[in-house]
């Protein structure tokens, strides 16, 4: 059973274990327009005993120094590197675990955020925000679903833009280019916005799946990828690592799957009955009421 | 086992059994752009007898005026009733099985086809052509996504115009509309032309399956739906029914689900092999090797 963490002891004895903290935001650190309590202040009390801090989401849309603008507004300090992204971790695994070869592209369904994270890594793309591929094609008309043997990878990701000529174009990579990899950003079936949901990822990922009758490589959480290519691109060591959310089946498997130890706030989604259940998706190492509970050792 | 038909006594007492005749196309009685053998011939002669007839496809991109086209470029006769589209076969369901309400209306992700047959059966609907719903829009812009309680029904076919503005308000009508029906006309993953294979009515569905979590009720082959309205439809006898096809997977099991008896022929994708293995999807009542065999008895 995970160890209930409640008293200034208790939270001491965490921050000595862990020299390097990865924080789900949503849930956690904010909710919506406002930061949950004390969370600013545990951050900064971190950052003061020289830990690492990584900011892990699956919100793949957005650069990473657009999502910095979020953190600015909230006043929660950070800088760009801190940020994890499921398109960065994707362009990082890419080039640095899996070796994406030079001469050839990855063929992108999603929007600007996954396109400028491959840019960064000097990975040549195609799809995404190009013109060309995002037209919706006429009924049964295939002229421009043409071959293109030098897309080696289809990454998909959530995309407002989303259309019939982006499947069947990467549809067609997949099925005529060998070894042509099919991975996703991350599989979340629903985004949370303005007080309601909307499709997620997933979502735009499923036609895909369909078409192939078989499952991408998903990057994002609660999967290993995403993991490993902050481990590769830092040089981090696991054991000293910890994962810190709200969500069991995201947050907190993306820490069990990955070998690192975990620590649940129960200031989002998911409560105690998650993790204490027979049948439960994945358990924590610890738990805390609140991240910012931990600001007491800041005085 | 399947009974295999060699015999002109065979397919004598085999006409004799049946007076409704469903027909898949592909495979059975054309292959691309040519007839097969003597299918035309059998088709022929069991008309001389009074047989009725009906083609069963799950294409619900065309309206049966459109499907008819083809029947008349290779000259097989056949009337607009005959022609059971898994388009007509929902808008059939939900007229004449499920008493869809009046002041309700159907949103369409779909084409043109799923359209005419609504409007046929007298079926108010929204989405699908409509210009509103065939744009791409603006990232995290949501302002369009409002609510329409009149939305009774998504009904999802193949739809070479998907896109996210169309699942977004699905997804809304769907969680919001107490009892909204989601349905899909057929999950075919992918279908074949000009001797290639593209994304399918099923990846066209797949966004809202993931993002729901749930499938939808299915009409078209295999599910038991298509048959049920062509039964309702015409108020037919299902004991003195047969649905001839090719594939186990799709034609056979549509048989073998909705409790009528089944021709496997073998000039299309599936062979014995298919059935006789332990895990068969599907068995067929009668297996011939050709529907043109039959044509012995006209002489």
């Amino acid at each position: 059973m995970p160890r209930d963490l409640t008293t200034a002891s208790d939270f001491q004895e965490l921050v000595d274990r862990y020299d390097t903290w990865l924080f789900d935001c949503d849930g956690v650190i904010w909710e919506g327009d406002h930061v949950i309590g004390k969370a600013g202040d545990t951050l900064q009390y971190l950052r003061k005993l020289g830990k690492r801090v990584f900011f892990v989401t699956n919100n793949a849309t957005k650069s990473r120094g657009n999502n910095k603008g979020k953190f600015d507004k909230m006043g929660i300090d950070c800088t760009e590197e801190e940020i994890f992204t499921s398109a960065f971790a994707s362009a990082a695994y890419l080039k640095n675990v899996l070796k994406f070869p030079e001469d050839k592209k990855v063929y992108v369904i999603g929007e600007k955020g996954i396109e400028d994270e491959l840019d960064a890594v000097g990975i040549k793309r195609s799809g995404g925000t190009s013109p060309e591929d995002n037209v919706f094609v006429d009924l049964m008309d295939f002229s421009s679903i043409t071959s293109d043997p030098e897309v080696g990878a289809v990454l998909c990701g959530l995309d407002m833009h989303m259309n019939y000529k982006k499947y069947a174009r990467a549809f067609k990579y997949l099925r005529e280019n060998e070894g042509c990899l099919f991975m996703a950003t991350n599989l979340d079936s629903t985004f949370p916005t303005h007080g309601t949901v909307h499709p997620g990822g997933g979502a735009t990922v499923a036609p895909l799946s369909c078409a192939l009758g078989r499952e991408p490589l998903v990057v994002g959480k609660p999967e290993a990828p995403m993991l490993e290519s902050i481990v590769q691109t830092y040089n981090l060591d696991k054991s000293r690592m910890i994962m810190v959310g709200d969500r069991l089946n995201t947050d907190i498997a993306f820490g069990n799957k990955g070998g690192v130890d975990t620590l649940m706030v129960l200031t989002g989604i998911d409560q105690r009955e998650g993790y204490e259940k027979e049948d439960a998706v994945a358990e924590p190492t610890y738990v805390v009421n609140a991240l910012g509970d931990l600001a007491v050792l800041a005085k």
